[in-house]
């Protein structure tokens, strides 16, 4: 039976993916979408008010087994906690949280089943497996990471660089100090990790880090062709995860 | 006859590079080494103490034909004022200046031939052609600069970086807001040039121009082998300035 | 008035993108798409068996102005005889046309506007800038083309890399060996061109050109984000291409 | 006390690089240097004829601990026997062998030590992690191997890229066929690598790995800045090899 899908931020670049790419799939459909802002339909779909969740929610039924949400941090812990409430669980794909914030989503894990991920991609879980090996195979070297999105995206750095550069301080304990963009005199600390976040056209994503020393550099690049590879990896995530028990679970589980 | 060649900030990394390319060809010889600092001789070639460059260019007779400078904003004015006292054409290679620096540096050309240039590659020459041509031919791309440096490099971003951003702005006269990286909520502008300084291990030098828009991208991207190849186009440049009359010139009249 | 679009083709890759592109848009709408094999409606849009083309063109009257053509080279020539018969303009984006084939097609342009191009991106004609630029500025580097699409890619190299190859011997005379491939023992000649095609996944379009010499290299580089911005950029070619002159025009022209 | 190197082919690119490496080091002395053709002294070291190698080694007594050759395969197996035969380790940089001559190297390895490799870097063997990480990560996605290489390099495609597609295969064993080029009708089999030689230049040595599917990509490259890192690797291969068992070593376990 199809799992039921709850779309968060429906208005939204991703969340449009989300509702598109589930028009196409058989193992989910979407029950429920709602935007802060009135939007119109979205693939055929309706979109409620956000304020009305809660309710839309209990009113649902059964027929909404998981919340996908791409919406904005705010957003995104109130409708959360509006799913822990009725028993739904989450796939969060918003990025950007502050760390109350994130404290917030996380406990939700703890009345039902929660995925958090800065990105969606099998691509980019193997960009992170290549990073943790390059890091801890080259001491000594120096890191720089570099992403592009579009040019609509707030947050800076993205998520998913964020997470690249905690894979980075994990294998190189001493990396220690966040560069973001240098400018007039700024001779670089051995402890840097340089982080720079570039704004473009309608880029989907694209994550670079680079290891430079000994007259020789490594450069581990993955790029989205579009965010329709990010949809349907939430709805995987959600086909996984509905059903399990309450929790924290983490992307590369589903790859396996 | 070979062309005599008075190297400032001798002790440094182009300083030396210019002194070994020199050693390799027959149209011009060091006849004098200057640097801020002692230090050992370069490549068999003695290094004098700065602060006599000015009884040592005057002692030099005709035996010193350009000076080659690659050393700092402060000296480099220092450097040149003493050459134009002297007679002695200038290869400013230094970058980093500030507006007064370089109104001191453009002073001299009133007495003297000076060739100022942040980047002395044929290279880079044909990297800005193609970023004039590109930027003229995408009205309404995102541009976003990135350079990759040595973990040495003091002044960011480079001074190759700052032309192409100059390039850009006289082709899109609408982009005139610099952005040097970019945290926490950074939504973009339409009127901003992204410019990012990487610094890493010992890369020579790259720098990238990205065009984005309409679903696809255009990168234009320079990579220096080795610091080699810039001693050589100054010194083709100082070869080049020999002999002519005072005033300002370019490098790309040296490619011609 | 919207100017009414044959596509054919249209059961191909490039010919869904085309029509979902054009029921995007008011200035143009899709009047006829037809295939050489069935297939069903794309996005709504009945696909007619391509034997009928020469008959269902006559049957059209007026509503067809402009044939779009991302066909095979075989039934291309058959499809632009067919719409030369009937007095309807064409653009043709397929590629991997032999020399009579080719002819055939610059024929019809004796008797109707004709419009082929490997490419219909804005950052593809700024690439062609850009490279016939840097091949005029770096006598004596190396070339190399590398260009990657999608497994299906049935031609190699691509339309557009072998229109770069024409643009790079047109600014290098002397360049005139094209090398596909290098396996054993295969010094380089000074007069070679290498060309690599690259298949990979689901990879829209990426061409790049490699000029390397001096201990330096030059890599210009697009990437097309998805296939819809030359479906776009096909259309833009058809809109701008009806009600004019018989004869052969270039995609450059569109973008002035 | 400084271990005693044999280098061999001492007037090709790498031979001069590993002269000019040892003589900045301490842990290791040029002993002997010997070339194929009569070439001047390296960097103040004399090159003897490549046919007295076996009168040399043994007339050099115990000054002479690791052979370190760069040459051909036709010269490296011969010198590889002599040095066997004088009881001399060797470290075996020479790429291009056919299996035969591959056979009579690791034969060698039955009385002295050898350590044979395609690539000296520390970053080519975390090139290598990541490259078998990803592989294993991305099942299903197609995998196209491009190296890039001066223009004088003779073999094709280099033999760190072939140690690439070793690798890609056994973490892949269904890709099977390696296609060097493509031209023509050319669609890619499931089975497919596809491998990229480009002669270019002076470029040091570049590899990328591109991993596409699922719309999105993994680019793993690695960029030597110069012959100067690969000559100090296998230099360090050397000290770490004098003294040890005869048997066949492999680099990674240097770099431990």
């Amino acid at each position: 039976m199809a799992v039921g899908i709850a779309v968060t931020g429906a208005g939204g670049r991703m969340g449009r993916e989300v509702i598109a790419a589930a028009s196409e799939r058989d193992d989910c459909e979407v029950a429920l979408a709602v935007n802060r802002t009135p939007v119109d339909p979205v693939e055929g779909v309706a979109v409620a008010d956000a304020d009305d969740l809660p309710r839309l929610l209990a009113d649902a039924g059964h027929t909404v087994d998981v919340l996908v949400d791409f919406s904005g941090p705010d957003s995104s812990v109130e409708y959360v906690a509006a799913a822990a409430d009725a028993g739904v669980a989450c796939v969060v794909g918003t990025t950007g949280f502050d760390a109350t914030q994130a404290a917030a989503i996380d406990d939700a894990a703890g009345s039902v089943p929660v995925l958090r991920a800065s990105n969606f991609s099998r691509g980019i879980a193997a960009l992170r497996r290549a990073v943790r090996e390059a890091a801890a195979s080259l001491p000594g070297y120096d890191v720089e990471v570099t992403e592009t999105h579009h040019d609509g995206k707030v947050d800076a750095p993205s998520g998913t660089a964020l997470t690249l550069v905690d894979d980075i301080e994990a294998a190189r304990p001493g990396l220690t100090e966040r560069v973001h963009g240098r400018e007039g005199d700024a001779p670089r600390d051995a402890g840097e990790i340089g982080v720079h976040a570039r704004r473009a056209g309608d880029v989907a994503g694209e994550h670079e880090v680079l290891f430079a020393g000994d007259e020789n550099v490594l450069e581990l690049t993955h790029r989205a062709g579009s965010r329709r590879v990010f949809a349907a990896g939430a709805l995987d995530a959600a086909v996984w995860l509905a059903g399990r028990d309450a929790g924290a679970y983490d992307f590369t589980e589903v790859l396996e």
